[in-house]
């Protein structure tokens, strides 16, 4: 099982649980995010990356709001590293993960799957609270309580974070070594209406960021 | 924030949480359960007791099945105390109080409300692994990790499962006590057609089995 964005780190994350040997079962959501060209993106992955069964769940965090991505505020541009490691910004979409991932659970447990994978990253990120490794650890002890897998003594469900010590560039780098063409991707939260990104968001920012690093080029390159 | 689902459970933890001064915010789903009755009782319900604001929210956790509930499936009757004592029974819905509980955590971040109430019960219930307390622990320690609680040190977040220990009878009885109409609320699992309790499945037994010990006339007789 596993959670896809439309984004790189979630695609990466894809190609490694099939490098890996798993028959992957692709799970992503329109939740009302501006952005709904990764949800084209995500089913270009998935279906790239050789998905067993790809599903797109509707479900509306927009009846909530809260959320740059949600909500019809101002998404923040041309934001420094340092910015970006202070506090958590408005495009934090409050409980998305424990949303996405409370469902992948309930797949997983119709599917006897015990592994679910998500493409969560602490290094190159937004200082999102869902993105930690002291939360997936509770996420994932939880589930196990949650499930018949916490009942029955069968094999206990795994979330996999493979990405969450990595920088953005090694991640970039691993995909590119993994064969993936990074063009299927989408990372922009504004994109413009021609559907081009914007280049300067959060997301945008630590794209460019993660390709220099790596030395790589973007196949998707974010300028107009 | 208050999970409202039309049962005389969850009716009853709203009208608690209501007795405690708390201004409730009632949470429901259309899942795709069959028993769609419930949802008419959850706004009669919510209605009743004052709630501030009642929404139902569409999730399809008929896309991934795995339930007599969501699947076309026979729903058991006429089972014992001890059969429901017994393994996890096929209404069992696939971690579908985690993600009831991940929707009420974001709702309650966005409206920064750190009291979610649910009336689950680990006495006489239908053996769902979702329902016990070190489940509910392990979901409100996650719950503090995963939102802005947990990175800004606000205030935590608190599960509140006031009937987690009570019997059925119990449950009843303080209902009553608090002047609740159990008639605004629904259990049956499997409806007749013309929209009565069948009074055989776990759900409409456990609720006779309560207002009989609680010495009371259930006004959802559920006598054909």
């Amino acid at each position: 099982m596993c959670l896809v964005s439309g984004g790189l780190d979630s695609a990466t994350c894809l190609a490694l649980a099939r490098r890996d040997g798993f028959e992957c079962y692709a799970l992503s959501f329109d939740y009302g995010q501006r952005h709904q060209l990764e949800l084209e993106a995500s089913a270009r992955v998935a279906t790239a990356l050789g998905a067993a069964r790809h599903l797109t769940l509707r479900i509306d965090l927009r009846a909530f709001g809260g959320s740059a991505l949600t909500e019809d505020l101002p998404v923040p541009k041309g934001r420094s590293a340092a910015e970006m490691g202070q506090g958590i910004p408005v495009t934090y979409v409050p409980a998305r993960n424990t949303v996405f991932l409370s469902f992948a659970l309930a797949w997983a447990e119709t599917l006897e799957c015990s592994d679910i994978f998500l493409g969560v990253n602490a290094i190159d990120y937004s200082g999102y609270p869902d993105c930690r490794p002291e939360y997936i650890a509770a996420f994932e002890r939880m589930a196990n309580l949650a499930t018949r897998a916490g009942v029955e003594g069968r094999t206990r469900v795994k979330i996999h974070t493979p990405l969450i010590r990595l920088s953005k560039a090694e991640i970039v780098k691993l995909g590119h070594e993994l064969g993936l063409d990074y063009g299927l991707t989408w990372s922009c939260y504004d994109p413009s209406p021609q559907g081009r990104p914007c280049g300067a968001c959060d997301s945008c920012l630590l794209r460019r960021k993660g390709f220099e690093e790596a030395g790589l080029a973007d196949p998707l390159a974010s300028v107009p």
